[in-house]
């Protein structure tokens, strides 16, 4: 039997080969006789797992040398408090300012509270989280230690299609992304960005694994009261081994690294070759839904998500109907947020577009069944 | 090739049982078209599994129900940090008691004085922590939030074969103890624990997963500066779901849980079964190295550890022949930690008697041949 589509917003579908090798390995990685759950962190067989887990994320991520890459754990919401933690003391004063686009960035401001002075700078609460304040309006404030954005909202369904340049806006501050949703789906400006991380729940592997890609300069400024596993500089310092790290989730990560590597779409390859394809995938979704009578999508056009497409039914009676109806057609997890209700697809690296094109065809039968 | 026998520390051997159901339902988990790791935390399938782990280890270790159970992330490091967080505001003063005996209470000690008033009121330290001092020694402070101790030192290799009985010592102190490296290979007396922590990546599953059992009025006393996401009180309210938790950890814990439930040593089972197993493994490995002329443990037989044993060879220039041919004859990860030097063979509930025997077997023949 062919396996269902999965379109959780995470944790959330994952290559087939990825686990079809994963379960291969399972009981003896490569010869050595112990599953990589069993694996010491400090043995060589790991180390040179996690070196080529990060060696392969940086290429396909173009990640500067200048740059750190960190294996944490504690997911994004874990990150609200640790970002602040080690960044609020960057500077005087203690500010950090927020950009505020849905339920994910409104977390982060909040919990940064208990650091310093946490200031929302824009938001897009007034339309709903349906559109991205202009950063021309943005109330950026000088001296702030840093400025945060979430570059990809998972409820919300609202992504930046470009980071802004914070230089060009007149701020000297270091950008914090929290790219957990959209993470590997599309390149990265790192020239704008100080520090970006991300659970990996979606497009990276199992959750647990927590990736941090730190800008060198942005160590050791860590609050006394950071708890020590999560002061940057030292899990630097210790290359993510500073406490055990989640061995198999970064294992799961690496083969999801290498998977992306290996996928082609024309003349692209790894990050540009996914990006062609949620491209495509997301024009597909976003064009049905545009031209049906019974399904809407109110995100502005300029800002819509190409990873998560919440969706709402004008009739909303028929949610159960929908959702039992997909779940038999083996279209699983499609219900929405509940905090934004209806439906969100998530159209993450590893769902294949024929799941979005079964997805559209039975939209577009339980349409018709109504109509 | 039958599997060779691993004696790493942590991460560890696992039950080739457990690794075999895991591969098996790596692509499928129980008919529902995903993987463990594909799975919504919030969704029925992944619910049910959190559900059976909790349920098992409580049946496991007779957990009361006036404590929760949490599952966490950031490992016995984390915790470090974490305990204190939560527990030094439990009383006025933040007043927090170590006993150290070995290289986690001692981590712990220092990782708590950031948080408040931490003090090393016993320690081994004297003795290179191959004793643990006796319990009318301790200088146990009045007003105390809690006490800490590590239960089983995993470097050192001293286990508390009985916990102290803080209300006869004349404190009212909860007690915190450290289990990560012997939890589920014993029972745990709860009527002088208040709380207790470990790691999973020695007898409970893959690193990155925490295991945190709380009384119920220890909750809701945490530091303003707690993060959200590691607030005892916001993990229990929901059930450990406030992040999103690792799934697939908790996954692979539940199926050791049952694993160690299905276990028969005679008329025992479960924790009592795996208690048995431990105590002929251990007497077989120190009784061994003890009527040796090479080898030699030098911990008090009073707190031997079951789990981890430490030895040194009498002749030191032989130490890295003594591992490469354990290796050749499949004992893997017999080396010492760096602090003790020598070896160490930990043999945690997944190493069967037959690996002691093939390494006191080795060990045999090693010391013969340098005769």
């Amino acid at each position: 039997m062919s396996r269902p589509y999965n379109f959780s917003a995470g944790p959330a579908v994952m290559p087939e080969a990825v686990l079809q090798q994963a379960a291969a390995e399972m009981l003896d990685w490569h010869g050595s006789g112990m599953s990589v759950m069993e694996m010491s962190h400090r043995g060589k067989e790991f180390i040179a797992i996690c070196e080529q887990a990060e060696s392969d994320l940086r290429e396909l991520l173009a990640v500067p040398p200048h740059f750190r890459v960190l294996f944490m754990q504690g997911g994004g919401l874990a990150e609200n408090a640790i970002v602040p933690m080690n960044l609020a003391g960057l500077k005087p004063g203690g500010m950090m300012d927020f950009v505020v686009t849905g339920g994910w960035s409104q977390k982060s401001a909040k919990e940064a509270q208990k650091y310093g002075n946490a200031c929302v700078v824009a938001s897009g609460a007034d339309s709903g989280f349906t559109a991205i304040p202009a950063a021309s309006r943005w109330q950026l404030r000088d001296g702030a230690s840093y400025v945060h954005l979430c570059s990809n909202e998972t409820i919300h369904g609202v992504e930046f299609h470009e980071l802004p340049d914070l230089k060009a806006l007149g701020s000297d501050a270091p950008l914090v992304v929290d790219f957990s949703s959209h993470v590997l789906s599309r390149p990265v400006d790192w020239s704008r960005v100080g520090l970006a991380f991300g659970g990996a729940q979606k497009n990276i592997g199992p959750a647990g694994v927590t990736l941090v890609v730190v800008r060198e300069d942005l160590l050791g400024h860590a609050l006394p009261i950071c708890p020590s596993a999560f002061d940057y500089q030292t899990v630097a310092d210790n290359r993510s081994m500073y406490n055990t790290p989640p061995t198999y989730g970064i294992y799961m990560a690496g083969l999801t690294f290498q998977w992306i590597k290996d996928q082609r779409e024309g003349a692209l390859a790894g990050v540009a070759a996914m990006e062609a394809r949620n491209v495509a995938k997301a024009q597909l979704l976003y064009g049905f839904i545009d031209h049906s009578q019974l399904y809407v999508n109110r995100v502005d056009p300029s800002c819509r998500s190409r990873m998560n497409i919440p969706f709402q039914l004008r009739d909303e009676s028929r949610n159960d109907a929908f959702l039992a109806e997909a779940r038999a057609r083996g279209l699983l997890q499609l219900k929405g947020h509940k905090s934004v209700g209806g439906m969100r697809a998530s159209l993450y690296n590893a769902m294949p577009i024929e799941g979005v094109h079964a997805l559209v065809d039975f939209m577009r039968d339980f349409e018709q069944t109504l109509a």
